[in-house]
């Protein structure tokens, strides 16, 4: 069954996997308090990761567990919810429950340069990445190789208001196909403040340099001229301050003085395949935790 | 106080640290077992890492916990033990407590090569690692640089006779010192079946390859004549069977054509060194558990 | 134009491209005859490399150069190429000169895992890789999505003369399309001993391991159960002698006990693309020298 | 002889080796009447690195070759020099001749911090690097470990006359001991513009970051305000704009959420002591070729 993917890999057959993230002030119980609710209720904890932020004070967790003898019935989690919402509440905890059998829904959205998004496509169709892409938007026409419905959203470059009715047919198509997740795979233009504040929290851009070097255009050309001796990639949320979302994945890769930008172009091309799909994997896993500007990843 | 540095960093102030490092067969109700009967003796988990390998059906967990407010008072972790052994007999559990207080204690040996050596006792210098080290063992001379005992046992490598009584006055000189921990710092002596088998759980060598390539003697010279373009370290209990010992930690460096065997035997020595040192620091912080001939390490 | 990309990045507009590369025993003014040579022929040096192995006392060179101003005209290249004949018989050369001009033709060959061939059909269209690819030859039938000519080649695993037909209906493609580079990207079939005398030198195999460690059959299951905590992958060419024909590229990434035999296959994918794509760039440009079991690559 | 090891490792006994380090306007013939000019007064090439920056038309080449039967006597380089000077000034060069009989002579320089002192100073003695140190000079006491001469050079934080008076010493200091290159191992004070202008071209500075990412002062703890996945180190020519100078060498490793500012000093601590060794040791070796503000490496 392909929902049980969502959280990684295939355990016990006849498992339903759930995933239970958590923040709250760090107090004494807390672990204990998770662990024996869900004992309680019939789950079956299949793995636990925690992380005590000593200097904020915080504490992280996320729980993947079986519910499939959920002692309330398997088909009743939202019971479960409401039980996890009491210990919420005497911990103060910011939560979310994911479950497995439901498949996040993701639209790709792409400028001129298609690597990063074939790369996507090909580990969605492997099976690598688990998730539903009902839509591929595009400032461009791009090849159509993997049966995905494509939208051609052009942009006039000195028309703001081509920009803004772009933007709000985005918003439409988001809608319409009910996405979790929206990919910046090398998508080159820039949202609006208050497209970013509604979706940053499940909108992944990918960055060609090591931020928070070479924040902005042309990440390559200026690394070229700096005469760096590394170059690097960074996924990060797509806040509404350009290159400074919290970062999820990060990679580089040596360069050289023989390496000219092209070569760079090239070089980057794979740091930025595999830092953008680890990141989406991650998010699909439901295993980063935003606070403040950064991330808590449980890999 | 330096105790606190044996788990990692320092934490709150006033805190007193264990660390209860368990496996056993993977079975519901084990995580929240353990997280009550803790949190019932008013200790604080600190960190909790837990790792479930279905293959074998067994389950691994590392829990941290602060028991400065234990209810038996803090001097009496005996009566929390026997707690732990009630639960632990449940579950059928391999289990360990350590008090971070308590530091180890570690005896290096060494041959005729002294940069994993040296790179040890600076980091035991800055603290980096947390242990004592009460005496360094050698076949051979090496320079007193740290202010650090020397025992120097020569062997005849014609006399078998010679190699068993270095052996047994290794085993005399732990057992005076109360040594918890044997580091083989690039010692090029083969130890006897009997030794091994009595002292592998805590002893950890550095091969100069990337097992399992290159296993024995003169690693780099074979790696040079089979034309590998990475070369490695790894660091690893060392079991009577040569280089097939759990293995802890292994990095690599990229090699080319240029690369002539001292050139490899240079750029080794750098892995070498920050290879062994992850191992220590890890086993000194109880994060390594071992099952049949592989580890579980919870960085 | 295209043919300007095979020996590496675009130069000046104009300049025709040619690259020269020779081994011989080492001795004094190979360099200046080399240099002299081409420069009173007229041609304009763009970039060189040199190696001398000590140990073998070999010498290796690896010349790029534009003959545009031949003196000779540049279409009589023949006549470059006496000339340096007559140097290469002073010194006991062993060597080729390729014209940049002429694209080479590769044939990828494929059982079920599709990752390595749709990579570097990407990598091709992309133009990162300059080389014409007219023909695909599987045992399985592939998805056939960059409009390349696909064969499907069955084996009946229990007839040894299925084997052998389709060995020969693979030569007879070779042939006919004029191949001069056959790729196995993740082909799972052993050639037999006559094919790979007579096809090594510019056959090059992608396989799961960082060789010599775990030669052979299910890798990955195998470095699993040795608990090893690097994985790699190894592109070299493709001898008689299993897994070990001459190395042309590595690379290894990080696991832990964490990862099990799928996540390794997953996470070794992208090592496995990466590693074939660099070792087939750099034959494409001529990049690689072989000597004895061991490859000199000027990168 | 010692005196060998300074461009790498020793060749055949009995050579005596030179390097010839040279940058110019790109143009036809420069390979060949360079090689031409060494072979004809009966030098040997043992090993050449060129590079065409197309960019900035200009050609770097870095040549080592055996003088041992110069035919004016192989006391007599200046005569060799001479010649080099004439063709050097036919094509607009800039170079330098240094024979590896002469070793350089290295300051360190050192605040607080050690790890890059106790290191630069194992890899001396080890013979890794080829130098002689005869001085370390510090604003605190450092430990004497390795029986190097020891100057105390305390700065007054308030008042910027002591700190005028400690250059001054310092300079004092480099012309008694006649030294080649200034280290900069963790050295925490800002020299002055004249300081700068007149000693950047061999001094070497570690700046604890990936520049051009957190330049300046604390570092580590900028990056984990930031939230950044990668941590790294630079080895630059420290010129009069603090932390902008030409970069000789880089690098970086993972880190994540549970990575504290102590831990990540502690992880840096190692990319510090190898990035600063490898750019020593390139310098050392005269493999590095500064062109504006960047760096020609021929590693």
């Amino acid at each position: 069954m392909l929902c049980f993917r969502a959280f990684g890999r295939l355990r016990r057959s006849g498992c339903l996997r759930a995933g239970l993230r958590l923040k709250c002030p760090d107090s004494k119980g807390v672990v204990a308090s998770v662990a024996q609710l869900l004992f309680g209720f019939g789950c079956n904890i299949l793995s636990s990761d925690q992380y005590s932020d000593v200097e904020a004070d915080m504490f992280y967790q996320r729980v993947v567990f079986d519910y499939s003898d959920l002692l309330v019935g398997p088909g009743n989690t939202a019971i479960l919810e409401r039980g996890i919402a009491e210990v919420a509440r005497k911990y103060d905890m910011d939560w979310r429950v994911s479950l497995a059998a439901k498949q996040k829904r993701a639209a790709l959205l792409v400028s001129k340069l298609d690597h990063c998004l074939y790369d996507l496509l090909i580990r969605v169709e492997s099976g690598e990445l688990s998730c539903a892409i009902p839509i591929i938007i595009s400032t461009q026409v791009v090849a159509r190789r993997f049966g995905v419905p494509f939208r051609h959203l052009p942009i006039t470059p000195k028309d703001p208001a081509s920009k803004a009715a772009q933007e709000a047919q985005i918003d439409a198509i988001l809608q319409e196909e009910g996405i979790d997740l929206i990919v910046l795979a090398r998508y080159m233009q820039i949202f609006s403040r208050d497209f970013c504040e509604r979706h940053w929290r499940h909108t992944i851009n990918i960055h060609h340099s090591f931020l928070p070097a070479f924040e902005g255009a042309r990440p390559y050309h200026r690394a070229y001229e700096r005469g760096v001796k590394v170059i690097g990639a960074t996924a990060h949320y797509a806040t509404s301050d350009l290159d400074c979302g919290p970062i999820i994945a990060q990679d580089v890769t040596h360069v050289s003085h023989r390496d000219s930008v092209p070569d760079m172009v090239r070089k980057g091309r794979d740091l930025e395949r595999t830092v953008l799909a680890k990141a989406v994997r991650w998010h699909l896993q439901d295993r980063v935790i935003v606070h403040d500007n950064k991330t808590v990843v449980f890999e």
